[in-house]
């Protein structure tokens, strides 16, 4: 008690402070309500989003960061759950409930209105990051034989359960889709005009097995809101918003900058610098494992290195360059395979392309390294075998740059793997190789 | 003309393939006729856009990555660019007509008519990547005082020339933002509703000269699919729409990545190597120019290493794990700054967390490392020397991943540039020289 006393924030009653919090909170925005408090401890954000209307609580858990969402759920009674995600449109109800342990997530499920239960199911049977995933199932359609005025009709029905709808889709009896009325044109239709007459039907679907990076991409090349999600034989069963798009061109994003360097955004979140190594260390082990492999290649060429002490003092200079070099490929490679403009086709004739670029290079550094260490320490052969190995080094690693991402294409594995330090590491490995390799052939050849 | 003959594609007549190429697009979707012909020769896919229709030309236009753009407005004359600009939404048309250089944008413009020009003007004066710079200045808008009725006849008006509306804005009598009336709410609205009764006051702003990855963080926040773009008084300028938007997203990432990768997808487009050379080599230079630096180090310490030659066979373990340490930190600290979830707050705090992991990877990696070298070489002191380096070389990188991007922060450059190959080149050079230091401090003592 003294301790309290000493610190007046500790008696301070929790459930009267979170009352508190959200009366304050309740003319907000969500999405700034959970900028607000998502740092708090789960505990307390529980708390807080208890006192909130239940719709504006849907929102703003949606509106939390994954971490503090996931934590904060753990927090909520099953009861709690279903009653959220029944506000929840069917795509983020999926969300949460999905992220449950298997046995919260069937009480949930067992809590939810019927028709509710069944959208949420079929929608957790699809692939996290494909179309089916992060579609919707609620749809606003009319049938083309209907009038503008029946669909302001459906869509007036729909008002309280669809938010942002910036189309009406036209299905034929078997519920195919056939065409989009925008809202635009909805609204503007005189009285009685036919769905068929203002419709437009050629209209740009995906497909529920689509992956989630793709379906962005036809976000972004056709200008799009909204896209309908159909199933193999044409019958519409969902929408995607812009909204989810943007979500996922940043995970993707997050991705790629992750494995290039070694971390996950996630640690953020995490105060333990256990838990924080333990996202860290995987990519540090696979560095020193490669530094232990060089040395071992340094130890095996240890005759040519007592001879030539100065031959160890450019191994900075070959690991740097094959590194830089294999980068540098392997990103324009996984680049290029993802956005499929400007160079295509083959392996091959990229390899060729990389090889030009890669000679061009080579013998720009080749020849200006020769130079520099000539001039530096007086010994022309050890700078030609230097200048010679850099340019040969830069070879190698433009081609494994290139080799890489379509080698890890055909096993199945995401070629930007190949931006990662498994293949800087073994740059390093094979770049010293080759450049003792050829130091030890030149210095035994003239000694 | 033997060489044509034994080539037949070389004697078709480049006109008329343009028209007969022209006419199987005219019924395609502008983003599928752009990916179609963008990798054609700029003379080419001059032809072909000059045989489309006015409006379906300038779509396509737009469509075309920036490169081929560019290369094609070259080959265009100035009044088929004015032609262009005018079906074109403002945004659009500023961007073509900026892209141009100074004695034919001035001779586009004067081309244009009056108020189109006055709005390319306006909107150039703006920042590129500013909101000002990507918002467009066609609006629809009422005052609060008009029914909905008046709303969907201005709407009416303006379908012509603005496409993908989705809100109708309200302004009063100084067209200072006082509401938004959804596109939903206005087809729903019940005739002779007054604009007041049904539109929301609480709207989301972004001001001219906000940034554009600001504004992409206020999409992405609040879920738009448009935002008002106001002037310091609240007066109505503009608008930006999240097509726009995603464009921002790919922008800022592809940027990121080539800071990280040492190269530009811009380079796709560039067959001569010696171009594409020119963009890769300032980063290897930098490699190199690292390189030369660790050589002069280890030139400093010969003694030493001639003393104990297994010393050299370390450094790329060092310099590796310098790399990757820095690397890490670096992307955090910089992925932190952006998005100001989770670990925030001074420079300060920050090295105290970064510090507490590098800590714990130091002791994990310098203990693993330790008992490796003396297994593998049996020389324990040696053994002692590398592990011991190893964790001095952790935490410096640590601190210097953290410092750095709040130094260049400091001095106006973006902290992004961290996670390149500067920090990366600096954490070699500072990594042997630790490493380096403390071996001959050690070998000196127990020598």
């Amino acid at each position: 008690m003294a301790e309290a006393a000493d610190n007046p924030r500790l008696v301070i009653d929790a459930e009267a402070a979170a009352g508190a919090i959200a009366s304050v909170l309740r003319d907000q925005h969500p999405a700034d309500v959970a900028a607000a408090i998502e740092d708090l401890p789960a505990d307390k954000l529980r708390d807080v989003l208890l006192e909130l209307p239940a719709d504006m609580s849907a929102d703003v858990l949606m509106d939390l960061d994954e971490h503090a969402r996931v934590a904060m759920l753990e927090e909520l009674p099953v009861s709690e759950i279903a009653a959220i995600a029944a506000e929840l449109p069917s795509d983020d109800a999926a969300d949460v409930i999905g992220s449950l342990g298997d046995e919260r997530r069937e009480d949930v499920l067992a809590a939810l209105a019927a028709d509710d239960r069944r959208d949420v199911e079929r929608l957790l049977a699809y692939t996290d990051e494909s179309a089916g995933g992060i579609m919707a199932s609620e749809l606003v359609f009319v049938s083309e034989d209907d009038t503008v005025d029946r669909a302001i009709d459906v869509l007036r029905a729909a008002a309280e359960e669809v938010e942002g709808v910036h189309y009406v889709y036209v299905t034929d009896a078997r519920r195919r889709l056939v065409g989009v009325v925008p809202l635009q044109a909805a609204a503007l239709a005189r009285p009685g005009t036919k769905v068929s007459d203002v419709m437009l039907t050629d209209v740009v679907t995906v497909t529920t097995g689509m992956d989630q990076e793709d379906v962005a991409e036809v976000f972004r090349k056709y200008d799009l809101v909204a896209v309908p999600v159909v199933d193999p034989s044409g019958v519409l069963i969902g929408r995607i918003t812009v909204d989810d798009i943007i979500d996922v061109i940043h995970e993707e994003a997050e991705e790629d900058i992750s494995l290039m360097a070694g971390t996950r955004e996630e640690e953020l979140h995490e105060d333990s610098a256990l838990k924080v190594s333990r996202i860290r260390l995987p990519w540090l082990v696979i560095g020193a494992l490669g530094g232990l492999g060089s040395a071992t290649v340094m130890h095996f060429f240890q005759l040519s290195l007592e001879r030539v002490l100065a031959l160890a003092f450019f191994i900075p200079v070959i690991t740097a360059m094959g590194g830089n070099v294999g980068l540098q490929t392997s990103t324009i490679i996984v680049r290029s395979m993802r956005t499929e403009h400007g160079v295509s086709g083959e392996a091959s004739k990229r390899l060729v392309r990389e090889w030009r670029i890669a000679l061009t290079n080579a013998v720009i550094l080749g020849v200006s390294v020769h130079l520099i260490v000539g001039l530096w320490l007086g010994d022309w052969r050890l700078a030609a075998v230097v200048g010679g190995s850099l340019a040969a080094v830069i070879l190698v690693a433009a081609t494994l740059g290139t080799v890489m991402p379509f080698a890890l294409k055909r096993v199945g594995v995401d070629p930007a793997v190949a931006q990662g330090p498994f293949v800087t590491t073994l740059n390093d490995i094979i770049g010293i190789l080759v450049y003792l390799g050829l130091a030890s052939a030149f210095i035994e050849r003239l000694a």
